[in-house]
């Protein structure tokens, strides 16, 4: 497996383009959000369908996201990307109602591999710069 | 090289023990900041002399403060490095002056080698939980 190639297709189609059926092809039976501050399921193992439904709930704030491959690290069973990330501001988030702005983020990413397929991740990203983009006078 | 245990010391001794002249000892004649949201150097390279003072006063805001790595996944002259950070609010940070607070942050950085030492980072930390935590009520 290109495991590489294999991450910026799961980007690409789960992430950016919301297909909720490619989940089948990329994510393992189990997948634990290992760490990522701010994420409502931190710290949860989902099932497919756990992971499906944070999917289509994530994505509603900003329905237009876009996630851009910077850098990929790989060793063994495990791949670190930094990420770039725009949308539009579309839905609402915690604390902050839609907006309709556009919005930028910075994050990384380390994923790991189980059994063919993805099993979790450890991820930070800049909630800061979001916050300020959100709340800043237009 | 064993370029995990480089990282690892580097982060011991220049960030978490802040001992400025073993900077000589791990940073490369020029260092730049690829991407690193929020921190006042972002975008430039630096010389030895200029990544000392970054240091210095970057250390200001929590001079007590400890780097602890969490997963290194390395690939030819790259390492991903999660970690986990601590410190207490002693410095003044940009618009949130010394609290006297315990603070805890989350972050990945990949460094990037060259010439036998780091040549600059591309780095994503969780601002907005220092943030928050050094606004909340006491």
């Amino acid at each position: 497996m290109d495991r590489k190639a294999f991450v910026q297709a799961f980007l690409d189609q789960v992430w950016s383009d919301g297909d909720v059926d490619a989940v089948d092809r990329y994510v393992s039976g189990r997948y634990t959000i290992h760490h990522d501050p701010g994420d409502p399921w931190n710290g949860q193992t989902l099932t497919i369908d756990g992971f499906k439904d944070r999917l289509v709930k994530s994505r509603a704030a900003a329905p237009d996201q876009v996630f851009s491959v910077q850098s990929l690290v790989e060793e063994g069973g495990r791949i670190a990307v930094a990420w770039l990330w725009r949308g539009t501001h579309l839905g609402d988030l915690p604390g902050l109602p839609a907006t309709g702005k556009p919005i930028t983020m910075s994050g990384l990413t380390i994923y790991f591999f189980e059994d063919g397929g993805l099993s979790g991740h450890w991820q930070v990203a800049d909630r800061l710069g979001i916050y300020q983009q959100i709340t800043a006078a237009s």
